[in-house]
């Protein structure tokens, strides 16, 4: 499930997955695993570095077909093993603002895991500055985007 | 004790103060306490609100002589209850990122409290995204306003 409205800055995507919540946060926390799921097909992860603690790095080099290269740098805001994990792009390692840019957006993205029976449900918020800003997100294809990476990684414990 | 070098995108203030570390934690995250010292005179701070959690709001208003108006509402990121407190202005609260602007300069604050015999060393070390920003903030008078400012909290205590 995913919601957004137009008046919205967040947003969010909901599931109920066939993978432990254990899972969840070593797929988002463990170098070695996110390349292995972060970017839907026919983009690649090719590198990552993750310190999951208040202050860390949460960074990812993604590559597309055409050559395309995406690298972000980012900052670990909370940590909370095997249920909680936010980071943002605003501020890069050790708490450093990023200088404004006209490009692109800002977000901050919340990922919490809750155990059920059988897997856990998993959900995952960004959030924007802005309604517009969450607009351009959308239509980007947050949605398809962040479901197809889940689904990479559902398939990689399932 | 100051420092600051052309290369550095961080300021730091730097000193051994006679109040405790306590005093310094509750200086920084009572409202009713900020107010009577954050801001050297002639400004005065006039509404303050903090929530001194992760994720908080650190929110403060700036007033100066001559009707100036300087509002600002940034987020918490750790709370070490007497010893460690940051917060941003590039998030406000529930880590959502501000808008770019092309005016000021972004800044993380991150408060230090360590005891020492009578008192504690009290280090702010305020964090920028380039060395021109860190630039323009000293000259803006960091040193001598957030010296300024923590004399009146001294002042309030000692």
């Amino acid at each position: 499930m995913t919601s957004h409205s137009n008046e919205s800055p967040d947003l969010v995507l909901e599931r109920v997955v066939p993978i432990s919540a254990e899972q969840l946060w070593r797929g988002w926390t463990d170098p070695k695993i996110i390349v292995k799921w972060f970017t839907p097909e026919p983009w690649v992860t090719t590198e990552a570095e993750i310190d999951p603690v208040p202050g860390g790095i949460f960074r990812t080099v993604m590559c597309g077909p055409d050559g395309e290269r995406n690298e972000g740098s980012g900052c670990v805001l909370e940590a909370v093993v095997n249920r909680r994990f936010v980071w943002t792009s605003s501020l890069g390692p050790g708490y450093r603002p990023v200088p404004p840019s006209t490009e692109g957006f800002l977000f901050t993205a919340i990922l919490e895991f809750t155990p059920t029976t059988g897997g856990a449900l998993y959900r995952a918020t960004a959030r924007h500055s802005t309604p517009a800003d969450a607009m351009v997100h959308a239509e980007m294809g947050f949605e398809s985007g962040w479901g197809a990476a889940l689904d990479q990684l559902v398939r990689l414990f399932a």
